[in-house]
């Protein structure tokens, strides 16, 4: 008989926005929840006993009952509350991975100073991942969407001359890419107190954006490593982070036939294919955990 | 035989970044153009003639060669020189449309004062439509992605009740929408002054977001009228605006049956179905041409 | 005070799935239904008052209650249903328009002869759009996502060569499309019979695929009237047809560099930009009422 | 000084179209390729030397050659082509992932027989990886967006009531899911002859859609482990397979208010949240090597 593998389930995408009134000043937290659990799950999957599954329904249904019960300050915490619980409260769970999307809004400023309106703010989306195995916690930040670009400081010449390289070398390019960056925290020992998942976001995204700016490129792997080494320097409290950056690539439009020049002023931003660059950065003796895709 | 009726033809979306270098301070439009021409176009039609066909691929090098000769100042103005060359400069074609999407960077402030380092701003777009026959012009500017929310100061009751109501009547309810707005101005002759068209848009959008705040809501109708009238009370270079408002539904969740109770604090953000509501706002006297969708 | 212009409401996006169960033969229809009404709407907007306003929640209501009450025939019938409901229920509904998407699926072939299984058939999309003002009906039929593609038998030349004109000419290139077709049946009155909803779908989807395959192509504008023209000629309950048609470029990819030919062997199939041919095809004496994009 | 650790580079989604002409009779492939290469890369990373560096653009130069002097015959046998060249050609690589999409298309039938039209068959795509280290092969083949529904003989009932269980039991419910799968081929060694991979991929396919047809279900974990089971059971060639099934809630509407009953009727397409429901099916004594997402 064919044997079963690793599995989980749970309930994906849960949307979950959280209104805290303080007074007339109100504040607002939009997360989509995704939980997955794994354990002693062999008899479902081979007889269809459900004796030991806990609902993907209520695994939904604790994400809205634990955010007013206990409120959502971090992304970080709330996870770290639903993994700790659907591990103790179920024998047969050994193990509890959330991943948490986050939407920022911000204020709107109103005639009157109302302090109800938001408009949400940008196409980035903060990520955190909370694993669980009832010992060691394992926290995942990140985020998706980060559009950058230079338009000058870009070199990228001296490379392998195959038979099918035909790229002309260049001295000043565009380089822009999506960043998708995951960094995971040193943070394991639920008897250590936590980081400031916050702040840590916050000063991450700070160094990527500063390293990206200030990095005189010779290739994007080149700037991936002084994102991912800037963040790893100046953040004690990260071990490892692991960087997907495609280069989007912004060719120059050929100008010639029309009589006129491109001193890299007018660019074709393609679409497809685009390179890819992907690596991690760790702390020197950290082990590499946050998996290629 | 059948008959050819209105048909129009060209090349969408035209990807077309520029670059400004001030010495070290550079300058970026990052825009998505689309442009649909028509006129005498039986023959194409019917016989696959193209002697009266400017291929689109001479668009799209069109927006190219622009781009550099001229540069791209605003995206309204960059469609009207698009529009009135096609028209002009080819007999058969009598009447052109551009459609432009602009996508918004801003600075990133790197260390060492360097200025050639950008991030994207947000998911929202701005919008411009430039319609020219050779003697009118017609400008429809705009925005979509604007994705706003107000936790309280919305009601919703005192709605027909007919066979198939079960909706509950609420006086505290959150309402959400993604604003799509276009607004036409009144500018349409070639001799007179253009209005300012980044002003005219950064006060349009202005207005959409503090009559979205400011005004107490007894249902979406009211307030997309109110953000409608607003634009054209304060913008005298409007005419008309057309907003479509999806209603994001926050619904309430039951938290009962765990014992809790949900003082409007915990929603889930429904996907579909959606409310959909649209109208036009016009200026006493104006006629409405912003088609319906 | 600004004016209140052309507006319309509803619920958008309800996804309906009806089973019907034949013994244990079932039977599958999948729609995804938007509606719009439209009428007396003035009060809402400018007062809040919602006393002729029949909630989103109830028109998304009918939906499911007429699934179960009448069945889903066909998308075109279910559509007028709904239509007459609306208009002839509410007094300040004038006019109403249903738009429905459905999703084909077909029987899986299951061992022992079980007959409740289905596998989703395609990307494409069956389309009706139905207007009702109370007198007179409108039913504009169609698809999406019908992606078709010629290898040869296509040409391209004899075109306008301006300043900004640098394609070459071709006398064999591949011609690929997304079909996006709309079709306005000639039937309006409900005095007279409807035509045969399915019948007339199948045969135009089956004309537009031939017509395709069939067309030596001079232009994609030529192919596009050949389509059209070929539904109007053989389809005598459809009176006018619109044809969006975006020219999915397929380049020849440049092996020279290689020491390779290129025999119109290896293509690149690019995303953006593309053309894009739009026109409608007319029975001789018809009005064009399908608008343009 | 951080740490480099895993990376990878290449040139995602090259979109290939290949043309066979056997006289009239025409012959499509169509693919997306994407290349991701590993090996001694430091230098790159740590000082922006390329002088290691194959070029993304000459990867995707390479897909198009070898498109050209190989034809395209499967996805796997081109991947695995492919993956050897970058290994064997290129010291510095040690290693080569190859991923590829393939979208399927048919034939149209056109009055006068010619052979040289297509229409996309569907929304389903065929997907293979091949993994190379200069030793050992892993060929990983599988589809998405293979989407099914079974309108009965699906139970889900007897599982866990924790306080936040609410889901009612059902002994009659729709199933319906996205087939996500990945099977990994026991082939390894170059030495061997290759599986005949269209053959193993439309035995595969067929079993998953028979198993998700003709089990009676107690919970879809028992239909995954039935479908994987069946691949590894009745296909010699594979060693393990990986299915990611995703629950598409369809919610029996409440039509009580309206006075009508609904007998397993009319249903609710839910979007979000959704059941997701992974596992990994294996040959005995195989290990699980297809990771988790």
């Amino acid at each position: 008989m064919p044997t079963l593998g690793p599995n989980q389930y749970g309930k994906a995408e849960t949307r979950v926005v959280r209104v805290v009134r303080d007074g007339a000043v109100h504040h607002l937290k939009d997360l989509n929840v995704s939980v997955a659990l794994s354990g002693e799950m062999d008899e479902v999957h081979l007889s269809g006993s459900n004796a030991s599954v806990l609902t993907t329904d209520a695994t939904k249904n604790t994400v809205y009952a634990f955010a007013k019960e206990h409120g959502i300050d971090t992304a970080e915490e709330f996870g770290i509350r639903l993994a700790r619980h659907f591990v103790t409260s179920q024998e047969p769970i050994h193990r509890a991975r959330i991943r948490i999307e986050e939407y920022a809004w911000e204020r709107i400023q109103a005639a009157g100073g109302a302090q109800h309106s938001f408009v949400r703010r940008g196409q980035e989306v903060r990520t955190a991942q909370i694993a669980y195995d009832g010992e060691r916690w394992e926290v995942v930040s990140g985020l998706t969407g980060l559009t950058v670009l230079n338009t000058t400081d870009s070199e990228f010449w001296g490379y392998v001359k195959d038979r099918y390289t035909t790229l002309p070398e260049t001295r000043d390019r565009v380089l822009a890419t999506d960043v998708h960056a995951r960094w995971r925290y040193g943070w394991s020992d639920d008897t250590r107190p936590m980081p400031d998942w916050d702040h840590g976001h916050e000063e991450a995204r700070g160094q990527l954006l500063s390293a990206f700016a200030e990095t005189y490129s010779l290739s994007l792997q080149q700037t991936l490593y002084e994102m991912g080494a800037r963040v790893i320097e100046r953040r004690p409290e990260v071990d490892e982070i692991r960087l997907s950056l495609p280069n989007k690539h912004h060719f120059l439009v050929d100008l010639e036939p029309f009589g006129l020049t491109n001193d890299n002023e007018v660019y074709f931003a393609a679409d497809r294919p685009y390179g890819l660059i992907e690596a991690t950065v760790l702390r020197d003796g950290a082990e590499p955990r946050i998996p290629t895709d």
